[in-house]
């Protein structure tokens, strides 16, 4: 089938996203115009081969808006006043929309309709830039009611062309899904982390795996984070209000004299228990039971390949897999998630090799 | 150097913990006895050659308490009164040792001296056990001032047999360790997850490694958290509270209709990066500068494998590894840590051999 796609697309923002979308377009053959307030980006983004600068007097097919959160919508109206088809991949749909509506006539609105992939971390800038950053990630398309059939067209085949899995939702269901699966995880993580700051060096060897990955998020960019959690704000607030009262009940049972806080404290952690259930299961299909076995690696090049190996030539799945460094010594824990039925087995034949592993 | 404890050691609670130091007792040739409420368990313990069931009017050298924290002070009493020497594996130390010493005499109290191994997760029971389960893990040492030198030796003499590191601290500390290394990161796991619950299930699928790293403490037994956190109840509620001001400020900051709250929500998110840093590095040593590599792998046995073998034979070390999985498709994201400066290397090498990559 014939793409509606056929380019030039220009890239607004040439940071990890743009420039990603960029290569990804390139490597389908599509032309790409870069843009940046910072030509510096500009210009490492072309000579990774992810387009050529902007040419001036020249309409694209297809504006991909890709500038930090807080220039998001003025952007957006720039490029539909421009005449192209406009998408964008901001982390927040609802607020962005509702700007861009206020201030350009329904028949631009029309031409534009909002994205978000699920990729990006830590990183930025182009350096980290990559076709492959969108491989396999989940893409939020949020198009409105007045959108035209093309835009969301273009929009999918941006999806395909980048290896992402399309999700559709409204922009306010957008806006709700992420502020719980991901804004109040990072707000959280980053209290968490915070504490730290008051612990007494010395007391932090005894930090293990559990801290090591609720605090993991907290490293993101303050900045960034700022302008993400603004730009959804009002339902942010809401779900803090909503831990917060969680958190109420949690102090009040730790701190009640009758002996009744027991059994609140523990719904709450039954609730905890739920909640982080409905997130196991890969491949969207539902959840195969899975254990863990650990063993005991020496921290060498090639030490995790020769286990790993090992571990193939058996023939079991690796389904996930932790490295627990060790704080003192040269030697780290792994922990293999595999099917359950298979950890006896694994463990035996890994232990007949030589490896020191435990259930 | 000769041993000082020479056993017999009586294990008292054959589930994971005890039952694996019953196996690391064994494998150093010390005689252990096991004893528990549930018979099962020391059958089973037995059965796995971790000792023998506790003979009759015979009086070990060392107990090794290792209980559900309601029970831990009263089991520790018993074992004092019995006159042997008395350790245990509880992950509270003040109040216990307090409880203790209001029912012993002081004569009887130096022959106790506290312990917690950072070891153990989500799993539990005796088949669970290993000898390997401490090794290279940090174990608190909690002596108290009336400890008697030898009680203090034999301690050390375990945590050394089980392939531990000793870490010195008083119970006080400890306690206040806990509180902010690994009470409170659960707590607000918890929350988190416990947030999932009341998310559409269409919206989970947004969900991407950050909320799953978040979250997974959150699986841990709700019985046996809720007793460790009220058995540390003022400090972890302390610890709350000061959270609970933080987030009486974020939520502040997001509702701020004068413009303000940017900065106070950048010097939150900026304290949870400070707190984060604080934790990195491995092996006690400064942290190195590391960075991530992302490698598209292929779901099947042997695959992992492959990828790290070529790693391996790249010659560099990873130190870390994440697999996130495509929520839609047979295919894993791997994400590698590895030292910064040979980033660039193992990714041109994996391209080379076929890898898709990306920084």
């Amino acid at each position: 089938m014939p793409r509606v796609l056929k380019g030039p697309v220009e890239v607004l923002g040439a940071g990890l996203l743009g420039t990603s979308i960029a290569l990804a377009l390139r490597k389908a053959g599509i032309e790409v115009w870069l843009s940046d307030i910072n030509s510096e980006h500009v210009r490492t983004a072309t000579s990774l081969g992810a387009g050529i600068p902007r040419p001036h007097h020249q309409r694209p097919q297809l504006v991909v808006v890709a500038v930090p959160p807080a220039h998001l919508a003025a952007s957006i109206v720039e490029a539909l006043d421009d005449g192209a088809y406009v998408t964008d991949v901001g982390s927040v749909k609802a607020g962005p929309l509702e700007e861009v509506a206020d201030q350009v006539e329904d028949r631009a609105l029309a031409r534009y309709v909002g994205g978000h992939p699920m990729a990006g971390n830590e990183r930025s800038g182009p350096l980290a830039a990559s076709a492959a950053l969108f491989e396999g990630r989940p893409w939020a398309i949020t198009q409105h009611v007045h959108a035209e059939p093309i835009a969301v067209e273009l929009v999918e085949e941006l999806v395909d062309i980048c290896g992402a899995l399309p999700v559709r939702m409204t922009p306010v269901e957008h806006d709700h899904a992420v502020a719980r699966t991901s804004h109040l995880p990072h707000v959280l993580s980053v209290l968490a982390a915070g504490q730290l700051t008051d612990a007494e060096p010395a007391h932090l060897v005894l930090s293990g795996q559990g801290v090591r990955d609720v605090t993991r998020v907290a490293a993101g960019d303050p900045e960034l984070y700022g302008q993400i959690l603004f730009a959804n704000a009002p339902v942010v607030a809401e779900v803090l209000v909503e831990v917060r009262d969680q958190l109420d009940r949690a102090i009040e049972a730790l701190t009640a004299t009758n002996g009744e806080g027991n059994e609140v404290l523990e719904e709450i952690l039954m609730r905890g228990n739920t909640g982080r259930g409905s997130l196991l299961g890969k491949h969207g299909s539902p959840a195969i039971e899975s254990g863990s076995l650990f063993v005991v690696v020496p921290d060498g090049p090639g030490e995790l390949a020769r286990l790993l190996r090992d571990a193939g030539e058996i023939g079991v799945n690796i389904e996930d897999l932790h490295i627990e460094h060790d704080p003192a010594r040269p030697v780290g824990l792994v922990e293999l998630t595999i099917a359950t039925a298979a950890i006896g087995r694994l463990g035996d034949a890994l232990s007949e090799r030589g490896w020191t592993t435990h259930r």
